[in-house]
C-alpha cells in the first residue's frame, strides 16, 4: 500500500493527488517543491510561535492558495463559464469548531473565508451567492478574475471545452491544497481548499468543503485533508471515517487510512490521497494514484517534501 | 435517555423536531399524524410492491414534501429575500449512492432532483444557481414561489424580519422531513428534505444535504436521516458517527444513536433527534428535545405515530 509513516510530526500538507508523471512534470519539480517548503516553513514558525493548530495550517493553506502553480485560490481551475469557483473548510480538534464555503468567486483566501465563518458567524457552511456576500459584507480581501486566472488554467479550460466533456479526469484534478497540524498543546486541525474541476457545472461540490469527506479533525482521533476524485471521498465519507475506525476500532492511523484510501474507495473506483495526523504527532501520507505533492515538517524541524511514490522524497532541515 | 426501539420495521420517518408543547400544537395533532400516515402507507405499498429502499423512502418524502405543514418542499420557511431555499438528500446502503442539491428555489420535489442527481450524472452535490439550471436543463418539474409559499411561513418571516434576528431558534426550524427504509432484499436507504431555517441568509448549508451530517446509508451499519440544529449535525458528522459506532464500535442501533444524540450533541448544545434503521429491521427515533413528528411501519403493517415523549404515539395497522 502507497504509504508513508511519520513520527513527531507537527504540520503535513499536500498540494493535490493523482496520476503525476515525471515526463509530465519536466523539470519542473523544483518549483512545486520549492513552494511546498515555504508552505512548510511558515506552518512551523506558527508552531514554535506557540499558535494553535487552526493558525498552522491557515499559514501553510495561505502560502499553498497564493501560489499559481495549485488548483486553491490564485491558479484555480476554471468552470465552464471562465471563471474561478473556490471552495474550502476547516476544523478544529478540540470542540469541532468548523468552517467552510463554496462556490467563492472574488475573495483572495478561501481558507481565511472559511475561519471568518467558524469564528465570527452561527453558521458552518455557506454556498452559491450568499458566499460572496458574506466576503463583502463583512469586508474580506477581494481580488479581480484576472489575479486568479493563469494562462496554464486558461489552456486547460479551453482544451475541455473543445473535446466537450466535463473534467473529471485525473489530468484536470490536481493541485487541491491541505494541511492537518498539532500544536504544542496537542490539538490537531485541519484545512482544505481547492478550485474543483475545470469545467465544471451546475454549481458541483465536491468533498473538500464537505466536513467529514475532504476535511475532518477530532482530538480523539486525528486529524485528516484529502484529494482526489471528490465525489467518492464524499460517499465515503473518507475524513471521518479514517478517524472513526481509530476511535472506535481501534485502528493505526496507518491501517485506518489503508483501509479507506488503498482499500474502501478504490473498490468504488475514486483516485486520489489523504494527509492525516494524530495529537501524538504520528502522520501518514497516503495515495492510491501515482503521486501527491506533499510535505512534513517534525518536530526538531526535519522536512521532508514529496511528488512521487513512497519514499521518493528528500529530507532537509530549518535553520530554526 | 428519549429513544424508542422498534422490530420489524421497513420503514420510519420524520417530520422534524424541536421544543413542540401540546399547547402550541393545539388540536391540529391529527392533521400532522394524518400526513405521516399517508407517507407511511405509500412507503408500505413500495415496500409491498418489492420496490427498493430508494423508491420506498422517496414515496415517502414526496408526501410529506407536499404538504404544507412541514418545512420541505411545499411549505418551507422562508430565507431573508423572502422566498424559498430547499435542500434534499438521499442515500443507498447497497453501494454508497448518493445525491444532494441545496438552495433550489422553484423544483417541486427536491428529493426527486436529488434522485435524479444520483442516478444520471457523474456528480453527487449540485448548489445555488447551477442546481437551478440542473433542474431546468433536465426538464425536472418546478412550481411558481406561490406553490411553496404559505400564509404560516410569511408570518413566520415577517416576525422574524421585525425583530431582526437571524433565527436559529426552535420555533422556526421544525419541519426538515426524512425517511429510512430497508427493502425486502436487506437494502437501507435514507432521505431527507428541508426548507432549511426562517430569515436565513448567505446561503447557508444545513445537514440534511450534507452526507454523513444529516443523511447516511451504508448496509453495513445502518440508515440515518436527523433533524434539528443542523450547525451541530455537521460538526459531529452526526448520521455517519453513527453508523460507524455500530460498524467499528460493535455498538448497538441503540446504544450508538443515545450516545450521538443524548451525549455528544446535547454537550455542544446542539438540539434534535434522528431516526435510524439497521438492515435487520431494528429501528430508533431518538430526540434530545421534547418532540418529533415521527412514524414508523413494520412488515406486517403495523404503523405507529407520535410527536411527543417516547411512548406517546398510538398503534394502528394498515388494511393489507
Amino acid at each position: 500500500m502507497a504509504t508513508e509513516d511519520f513520527t513527531n510530526a507537527v504540520l503535513v500538507i499536500h498540494g493535490g493527488a493523482g496520476i503525476i508523471t515525471r515526463s509530465q512534470l519536466g523539470d519542473r519539480a523544483p518549483e512545486f517543491h520549492d513552494v511546498l517548503l515555504n508552505a512548510l516553513s511558515d506552518g512551523y514558525k506558527a508552531w514554535q510561535a506557540g499558535l494553535s493548530s487552526i493558525e498552522i495550517v491557515v499559514s501553510a493553506v495561505t502560502v499553498l492558495e497564493n501560489s499559481p502553480l495549485f488548483n486553491a485560490g490564485r491558479g484555480s481551475v476554471l468552470t465552464h463559464t471562465g471563471g474561478v469557483e473556490m471552495d474550502a473548510a476547516l476544523m478544529r480538534g478540540s470542540d469541532l469548531g468548523a468552517g467552510a464555503v463554496t462556490q467563492l468567486t472574488a475573495a483572495r483566501n478561501p481558507i481565511h473565508v472559511a475561519r471568518h465563518v467558524m469564528d465570527n458567524s452561527p453558521f458552518v457552511m455557506l454556498a452559491g451567492s450568499g458566499a460572496d456576500q458574506y466576503v463583502e459584507e463583512n469586508d474580506l480581501p477581494t481580488e479581480p478574475q484576472s489575479y486568479f486566472i493563469t494562462d496554464a488554467r486558461q489552456a486547460q479550460l479551453d482544451q475541455q471545452r473543445t473535446s466537450g466533456t466535463i473534467s473529471l479526469s485525473e489530468d484536470n484534478k490536481f493541485g487541491t491544497v491541505g494541511a492537518v497540524a498539532v500544536d504544542v498543546r496537542g490539538d490537531v486541525a485541519a484545512a482544505t481548499s481547492t478550485g474543483g474541476m475545470t469545467n465544471k457545472h451546475y454549481g458541483r461540490v465536491g468533498d473538500s468543503p464537505i466536513i467529514g469527506a475532504g476535511t475532518f479533525a477530532d482530538n480523539h482521533s486525528c486529524a485528516v485533508s484529502a484529494t482526489g476524485h471528490g465525489e467518492y471521498f464524499i460517499r465515503t465519507t473518507c475524513a471521518a471515517s479514517i478517524a472513526s475506525r481509530i476511535r472506535w476500532g481501534n485502528q493505526s492511523l496507518r491501517d485506518a487510512s489503508d483501509s479507506v484510501i488503498c482499500d474502501e474507495l478504490k473498490v468504488l473506483g475514486g483516485s486520489g490521497g489523504i494527509i492525516a495526523l494524530t495529537p501524538d504527532g504520528t502522520a501518514v501520507t497516503t495515495i492510491n494514484c501515482s503521486g501527491m505533492y506533499r510535505g512534513v515538517v517534525t518536530e526538531s524541524g526535519d522536512v521532508y517534501t514529496a511528488i512521487f511514490e513512497p519514499g521518493s522524497g528528500t529530507w532537509t532541515r530549518f535553520a530554526c
